[in-house]
């Protein structure tokens, strides 16, 4: 039995000094467990919606996951809430990875195990090419994507999209768990992520730069602001960050080189 | 010698087809580590401002420091970014603490240490009385507080009120940060937190309910959503929780006789 990704609730409003009560909608947000070989790696609270991708795209953030034969199998408990994950063997740093966790600003005390220093540049990737009329189109209809933020006020999206439209899109109560888990479903459908713009619907820290990075998303686009620390990676290994656009403007903060705009004289 | 809380850099505008170079501020966003009792706790990214409060209030937050008689001292060292904090004594459960972590959703995967079986509830307390029309205030005056975001446009606040005025403000590039030095803050000046409401600039999960819970904060207000597992702990510990207060709108969501309004019929 799946959980719903959203729920009802009694609240009582104030309007204008009237008091009634009403029904609000609730994003749901759940605790899960997960297992790698059948070791627990970490809980993690997210909504209830695609816990295998979940998993996946935290394993392949985290660099844990590094290529398509590492995953075995995948295993969604829904009763014990938990994922299990089946690798081909543990990484080798495990137990290393594990003492050194940073607790990030994640807009939020994020944690992180992953290592910045293992990042993979992307030097060699050819620019993207787009109008930046495309791209307002793309952040129109990423905005009008997510039903669930129009229920509830409460999640994140991330998303996909070629020079042409939005090829997939994920929510989540949590800004880092929306791009985790968008990540996670392109890898079980076989997407290739070296020529796609990643959309994010929240603020950009270095975290969310360094899943940018260990998955090779050459551009990143939020409406909202970046951190300095985004800046920093986003500079070092080869992103083009794209922040505030919204209406007709936007703020290239990286690699302009990166990025052809077909209608910018 | 003190980092600046933002910065301003070069970045390329796209206004309606038209490139230009402009100046930007960004949020400054460091890592420092957090040593207790010369033991390394954990690195944390955040704003540089307030470290001692930031780390004080994280160990509030987390249940580690319990009375104001643990805290021996603060110190706080800006060329290697630590801080140290002295405690009385290591928690008794220092280990086992720190082998249960969990990843919540606080708008990123942020980690807690702390156990939500642990906390007080807020049963004896008195209604908190105010109107309605001075949250509405209150709210304004807060949204006005934060300079770093109306520079930046990239960082969260939170503010202790009592029932005529914010008396205390924190801001930082985390959410829960914010709450966090806003804690340590009112904790170093010896400021009482059970006749407050705390406002928070964001969305509130159950991470950051359970600080509030914690620190005994009676009414916790925000202008977005609240999710299910703040209202749950909201609901469980004692808390008013009020969320998408904007305009002249607000919703309860728990412990409504907790909250006298006087100005509503």
């Amino acid at each position: 039995m799946s959980l719903k990704a959203s729920y009802q609730a009694p609240v009582i409003r104030v309007t204008d000094g009237v008091e009634e009560e009403i029904l609000d909608t609730i994003a749901t947000e759940i605790a899960f467990t997960l297992k790698v070989n059948d070791q627990v790696l970490v809980s993690l609270l997210c909504s209830p919606a695609e816990l295998d991708a979940m998993a996946v795209g935290f394993l392949l953030s985290e660099g844990i996951i590094m290529n398509r034969q590492a995953l075995v199998g995948i295993r969604v408990d829904e009763q014990r809430a938990e994922v299990h994950v089946q690798l081909d063997k543990m990484p080798a740093d495990w137990d290393v990875m594990f003492n050194k966790k940073t607790i990030t600003s994640g807009c939020g005390q994020g944690v992180t195990y992953s290592n910045t220093d293992t990042l993979a540049t992307l030097a060699r990737r050819k620019p993207f090419r787009i109008s930046s009329a495309k791209i307002f189109e793309l952040l129109k209809q990423f905005a009008r994507s997510s039903e669930l933020y129009q229920q509830t006020g409460g999640v994140h999206s991330a998303a996909l999209a070629d020079g042409e439209e939005i090829v997939l899109f994920a929510e989540d109560i949590g800004r880092h768990n929306a791009v985790d888990k968008l990540i996670g479903k392109a890898f079980l459908q076989g997407m290739e992520l070296d020529d796609k713009l990643l959309l994010s619907s929240g603020r950009i820290s270095g975290e969310i730069m360094t899943k940018v990075i260990r998955n090779q998303i050459p551009v990143l686009i939020t409406r909202t602001a970046p951190t300095c620390m985004s800046i920093a990676h986003a500079e070092e290994h080869g992103v083009t960050m794209i922040g505030f656009a919204r209406g007709r403007r936007l703020n290239i903060y990286t690699h302009p080189l990166g990025l052809i705009l077909d209608d910018v004289r």
